[in-house]
């Protein structure tokens, strides 16, 4: 399957990480603006960026003498990577720890305990553990939702080789808070992100970013919002908030807020949205306030597990009509247990077409369809990351996060339609390799990690010492 | 990891085909009476059946001289076998003709059409294919829920090793029908149904019985429904129906049978409710219908996604309140794309408590806990398959249907409880081995066909030429 050219160059080892290099032989799914796709595509990578994409024949004629690599992908299937626009890294050690419980014992006595006594290196292992089954399901880049020790989970993304918007959880008044994080100003949360925007922003090869976090609502004040809001704006950064998550969130911005419905109404008022605020969940929203997030520009993070098992139905549906830019996100691992996109995208549709029951007293089994799906979990992701000038779609310029999707073995067979089966039939399974950066984060399955410049295979017995 | 006991006997072949063994070093969830788990446990299996279950120790000590094979399973989880009490082996070849289409569209120009035009081969290839995908995710057992080709279906369920409750779709009235179906007469329906029972009932060492099959009530006259009904007491075996899946349905049965509400208050008039029915789906029925259910015994298999996509919310928390006996089903590959009972488990508890909002206006996290989903998959589904004297759960004396689960791998570490761990971490990566009837039919996820008595190999590769 894989050759070194024979044009020269020398490959640079059997891990195939490669200055320049050639995919070809694949079905390429583009998710470009004319929804693309290749039967025989090949790729032309060079250091981190897609050169060319076209026929594969046009591809090694013409490039074949520049690559140092040729791998025949043998009909497989090759996908922008996926964008994961909301996760909890620190929470994977949690996975398990609040299971079937109610909302308050999830939260005061599971979530709050865990996090709030968290360690620098749990931070650091969680965020590990998490990224590896991110790209297990083929996700390059991810918008961390919000935790402590930023710094560690940066350790772990440069690690991994993965592309993310890292972002501190702030908080600075609200009901119910552990001791160690009630005592934080609102000065503490401002200039505690500034120092990790100087420290981490551009970092790693550039594949990390720094976004300016709100963790919710009832835990900031005015000034947090209003500060966060002009701090990113002069940053040029992006803004990461829970919105609107359950009705009993809506009823104490009501009551304490003075407006006539909730979150999202309130955040109107003060000017707070805008085209770089990333909205997580954004379930309990009425037509109105539809219409609010679609002028603004805000970007939307749809989590389908997480609201289903404890949110509620997100009108979905109803704010892609709107325009808005809906993206797709696992929310933490004790909110979901499967921290999958693939998974996620077969849950978007299920449920939005269920939904439909609720909304409108009827299933609608042509709602949400696969292509929508495919794209809220690609190109959506990235405008909603704001990073969609280098991610999101194969195209000549952008940066090769790109993965490797076997059709061939039982989950996918019979393939009568590419693209529901991507959405609907694969499964983790069929993610065999990833691509972030122009470097192999997984490859034939087996994570890589990259240490010192150089890639080295995790070991699969390795888990079995967390 | 094996090693031939050092006290005689000799290994029947490399692929682990023993007639004596023993498991040992397992965590084993029984799914008994009183749900007992053991943290370090053995189990002892002659040819078909358990033989004793307990202590590893204990069953070392009691029965290494004993077995021809003595098997480590190193701290895995060991399972009894899930059913699958409603799928279309049928349709496997038809997965993805018809996502994202309409109801009428999908039964009347996707559907209908596929399926009256199948060969004996085609339905032979389908349940191949099929049981392939079930074994994958730990079925060791399921319901078909009703093919033209039923001795084609038996043929292959013999290769697969597989236990199956096969039953042919009868149909004998109805608008819109195929022209090659819309012949058949009630007498022709009864008359195959009992050829099928005389040539297949029991055949494969037991392992396949033959059930009458009502395909709905708008395709059945009421003499098929009590000749049915009466038929399948004679013979003392199980009817499945599909019930109540689209309000439409409810309507046609109010209009022309003269009840007022649906077809289970209609199938109760006629006593067709009996407590070897097998009800799949059920989604629309009131208060008073589920009593009925309830009072005669009938079983209900949930098929959480195909509801989610075409047919609307079941009311299962209430079913399993009125103690239903409620299973899980996939229903076929054009409904729901995934025939994994692990998805089916992870989406039952994620629907039904996002199905509170629906129901009662606020998601309920704890709902459909992962114990009662766990069961529902197990000693549910073999009760509705009326074979929880022999299947359902791990005890000595019961069948050996079993799955070996690795929760070392990334999608189940770490593991806090391993009950939720198994229902809403496990994937079909996890599900590592499966033995039905004290045979291998998947071995460190290599599927094994039993032919002529021996084990064979199938070639990954193999499933390209499907």
């Amino acid at each position: 399957m894989e050759t070194n050219s024979s044009g020269g160059g020398s490959s640079s080892g059997s891990l195939g990480s490669s200055s320049t290099m050639i995919l070809h032989n694949a079905v390429i799914v583009t998710m470009d603006k004319e929804s693309r796709v290749f039967r025989n595509g090949g790729v032309f990578v060079v250091q981190d960026r897609i050169k060319a994409i076209g026929q594969s024949a046009d591809i090694l004629q013409q490039f074949s003498q520049m690559a140092d690599q040729i791998i025949d992908l043998q009909s497989q299937i090759l996908l922008p990577g996926f964008v994961n626009t909301h996760v909890h890294t620190s929470q994977q050690l949690a996975k398990g720890i609040a299971d079937d419980v109610d909302l308050m014992t999830w939260l005061h006595d599971r979530i709050w305990p865990y996090e709030s006594n968290m360690t620098e290196e749990d931070s650091y292992i969680s965020t590990l553990l998490c990224g590896i089954e991110l790209i297990h399901s083929g996700v390059t880049c991810f918008a961390e939702a919000g935790g402590q020790h930023v710094s560690e989970m940066a350790k772990a993304v440069e690690l991994l080789g993965l592309r993310a918007c890292l972002v501190q959880s702030t908080m600075d008044c609200g009901e119910g808070l552990p001791a160690s994080w009630a005592v934080r100003t609102t000065d503490d949360c401002i200039q505690s992100q500034k120092e990790l925007y100087a420290k981490h922003h551009h970092a790693a090869d550039g594949r990390i970013r720094i976004w300016f976090g709100i963790r919710q609502i009832m835990n900031a004040t005015d000034r947090l919002l209003l500060e966060t809001r002009d701090m990113a704006r002069e940053f040029k950064t992006g803004i990461h908030m829970h919105v609107a998550e359950i009705p009993y969130e809506n009823q104490v911005v009501m009551d304490t807020r003075k407006v006539d419905h909730g979150t999202v109404t309130f955040l109107d008022k003060i000017e707070f949205l805008q085209n770089n605020l990333l909205s997580a969940h954004t379930v309990w929203v009425n037509h109105t306030e539809i219409g609010l997030l679609s002028r603004a520009g805000v970007k939307v993070s749809h989590c389908p597990a997480s609201a289903m098992r404890m949110l509620g139905f997100a009108p979905i549906k109803e704010m892609l009509h709107a325009d808005i830019c809906v993206s797709l996100g696992t929310d933490g691992a004790p909110s979901n247990n499967r921290m999958s996109i693939v998974d996620e995208m077969y849950l978007a549709s299920l449920i939005n077409k269920g939904r439909e029951v609720f909304a409108n007293g009827t299933t609608d089994p042509a709602a949400l369809p696969a292509e929508t799906v495919l794209r809220m979990a690609t190109i959506n992701g990235a405008k909603s990351v704001l990073w969609d000038n280098d991610i999101g779609s194969l195209e000549a310029g952008k940066k090769a996060d790109m993965v490797v999707v076997d059709p061939f073995s039982w989950p996918m067979v019979p393939v009568h339609d590419r693209i529901t089966s991507l959405v609907y039939c694969m499964r983790t399974e069929n993610v065999v390799s990833v691509m972030c950066n122009g470097q192999w984060v997984m490859k034939n399955k087996k994570i890589l990690l990259l240490m010192r410049g150089r890639l080295f295979q995790l070991q699969d017995k390795l888990l079995m010492n967390f």
